[in-house]
């Protein structure tokens, strides 16, 4: 661990001087994840002195090794041309991400600056959602007409072998006159053919494809279930538009998936790293808090609207966080419960029915147990079973509630297309926060002369 | 949305009548996800006797594409010379880990019935762990003698083309005399060389390779920043033991992801689905409810030692559980921030005073206006300044604890080897509770002829 704080002076002081050669090697020679480390505890403005000084090659991997807000503060604060040559270097799928996250006219500078044909590839890709299959695809790939012959391929793969070591393909894509696709040709088969057979032959005809307006998630469903390392997309005629890999598929998965727990936990989706400025990360979380406190004071007012018998029975004061705090732990094992199930298809956003009386059962099996539990506490504490009735019946009430409008509130916002990952939660401790506090407090107020 | 009910139906009664081949037609005739939905809403046992039913190879894929308890459970009831049919349709590390999930005596039971060959691969991978490159890679792939020639290895491939067609690679492997890694040979570069070539001028000497033990976290950052599709696994002397491919070590890290979700929502980290039976469910979300409410109970019980204070400024019992739920909130945002950098590497465990400032900066921040926010609504409410004072300046000073707390808990958990998503919760909610809880009563004690 000494090393890193040697390291971070190395390079600190090589961007000093703007020795580039050492900051190269002095990258090169730690492991990839010492070096975001490393970049991460530099200041905002000797990132981009790094980025500007590294040959666009490095600079292009270090960007993609980056947390995506990271590498979008440097390209936007460096200069457009140095961006370009760095984006040139990036898959065009890359780099089309990068520029779709960047202000228009950023953007747009950038693009000036690129040479014209990857220019013109990244403005197709970037008319594409981010997350389709035309937003997913990359124009990098091996296309012939459907007339060749094995030769023709074999002495184009010969002559490009350079280009092409960094298709990362298996196959090549055949194609009509008009850019259509009509057939498929694993390149190991190659090896198994004369050089004058027609490709046609040896070819898989009519491949699968999918059309550039699926999304990730059913993409993400068909690679799951076959084997292929890429697909090809299309236009709505047929016509090959581009790949998209197996793998960029995973990556955005799990992109999606980091995402969700951004979301649950209160960070609204996007991702904090705390070499970001405090103002940044201050205001994200406190969007998120405000309208949580919010939420709390409209869930607390029911304690107000009962403060005589609080006044008369202290000892609910003490229950109250109790019955809030679990009720929230029980609804919320059962929204993970439906959200797992959404995302791996066990459910259908209709089965209301299904969910409830699954949760229900659930419900009045743990709530029994929590509330004997708790009413215990209540008789061991003050000596009046009339108290334990009263926090006991109340929780096991409330964890009823909480388990079914935890298991029923993400199907209903799927349903509505809203995100069950961002809103599920506060949705959930609200309701539940007011039935649990509204439950003790009316029970109490009805067997008032028992508990005093 | 009806043919899903005509479906399941129709897979009803095709299981009752054992019309294999009406089942099998009705699952290939549909998506795969509903087929996932259609078979978990099969009872245990026709679950079991469709698998039976199926041809092994139809029934190995739909094995595959369940949930890993619901495969278990299933193999676990059936046959074990069908189990074994069944597994030698999977490539050998996903029939491993199946294996390794089932009791040892049923695991064995199957090996004895699967084919030598086949059963010998799955006892060595058995002996890897689960999460190590030796327990994720696979041991179907090309390797040759480094003396080969590309013409031995054209034939070669000619005449296993059948076998090879799984096997899902674009390289082939070259090993020395004791089976020791000399080479790794890109399959396209065979079309560029002339048959009698010798394969060690065109191999890449010195490959890339890993120990069976490296952890598939670190295998995961090796591929992030590679390009390769399968890296090969060696022992400790560099002999060839298998290929650890791309996408099992990102469907582990995927898993791992899940798991981590499950456990951070109180499910410790076990996957469950509303078709298993209710005294599972119930007894797992139980296990971790029960040991929550023994927490809360300590928690709360900071408030029972101030009931005096309580009874005369029973509005303090309003603003209790809206303190405990904020800070939870707060401290949780910095616990999902930690556990982030902990997973992307742009943290060290061991930079706890990094941390501390970083979320005391953050804390003073948001403290500060939460608890104008609530000692606002306090004023708003009682129009008693003190009052205000009293909760806004607890929220104020809780927020910094529980900020603080969150952002270092995983890093602390980490540090000891335990697991930050399934501890940090309940640890950070129990201390920031009691903490909120002692701040405003003893401040509202202190402060109390003020209140009354």
């Amino acid at each position: 661990m000494e090393t890193y704080d040697e390291n971070l002076q190395r390079l600190e002081s090589s961007l000093e001087t703007e020795d580039a050669a050492g900051a190269e090697s002095l990258l090169d020679g730690i492991l990839p994840e010492e070096s975001s480390l490393l970049v991460d505890r530099l200041s905002e403005s000797d990132r981009e002195k790094l980025v500007c000084l590294l040959p666009p090659e490095s600079a292009a991997a270090l960007i993609k090794g980056m947390v995506e807000a990271q590498a979008i503060d440097i390209l936007d604060g460096i200069d457009p041309g140095t961006a370009a040559s760095i984006l040139g270097e990036l898959d065009s799928d890359t780099a089309a991400d990068f520029l779709g996250e960047l202000e228009s006219s950023e953007a747009e500078a950038i693009l000036q600056r690129m040479e014209p044909e990857e220019a013109a590839d990244a403005r197709v890709l970037l008319t594409f959602d981010e997350d389709t299959a035309g937003g997913l695809m990359k124009t990098e790939y091996l296309a012939y007409s459907h007339n060749s012959t094995v030769g023709d391929i074999v002495e184009d793969l010969r002559l490009n072998a350079e280009t092409y070591s960094d298709f990362d393909v298996q196959y090549a894509y055949l194609v009509d006159e008009s850019k259509k696709l009509v057939g498929v040709l694993r390149l190991r088969d190659l090896l198994l053919s004369s050089y004058n057979t027609k490709v046609a032959q040896i070819m898989i005809p009519n491949p699968v494809s999918v059309l550039h307006s699926v999304t990730q998630e059913e993409l993400a469903k068909q690679f799951s279930q076959k084997q292929y390392i890429g697909m090809p997309v299309v236009d709505e005629v047929g016509r090959l538009l581009g790949i998209a890999l197996r793998k960029s598929v995973r990556a955005a998965t799990a992109e999606a998936v980091a995402e969700d727990f951004l979301k649950v936990s209160g960070l609204g989706g996007k991702e904090e790293l705390r070499s970001m400025p405090l103002h940044l990360r201050s205001r994200r979380r406190l969007s998120w808090l405000s309208i949580n406190i919010l939420l709390n004071v409209i869930a607390a007012s029911v304690i107000a609207l009962y403060q005589d018998t609080l006044a008369q029975v202290i000892a609910l004061a003490v229950f109250l966080p109790i019955i809030s705090d679990m009720s929230g732990c029980s609804g919320s094992q059962a929204v993970a419960v439906s959200i797992r199930e959404l995302t791996l298809g066990l459910v259908r956003p209709t089965e209301l029915i299904r969910v409830l009386f699954k949760e229900m059962a659930l419900g009045l099996v743990n709530g029994l147990a929590l509330g004997i539990l708790i009413s215990g506490v209540a008789i061991l504490w003050k000596g009046n079973p009339w108290l334990g009735l009263v926090v006991g019946g109340a929780l096991m009430v409330n964890t009823v509630v909480a388990v079914c409008l935890g298991g029923l509130i993400p199907l209903v916002l799927k349903r509505f297309n809203m995100d069950p990952a961002l809103a599920s939660g506060p949705i959930l401790t609200t309701v539940t926060d007011m039935c649990g506090f509204f439950l003790v407090l009316s029970m109490a107020t009805f067997l008032l002369p028992m508990l005093v």
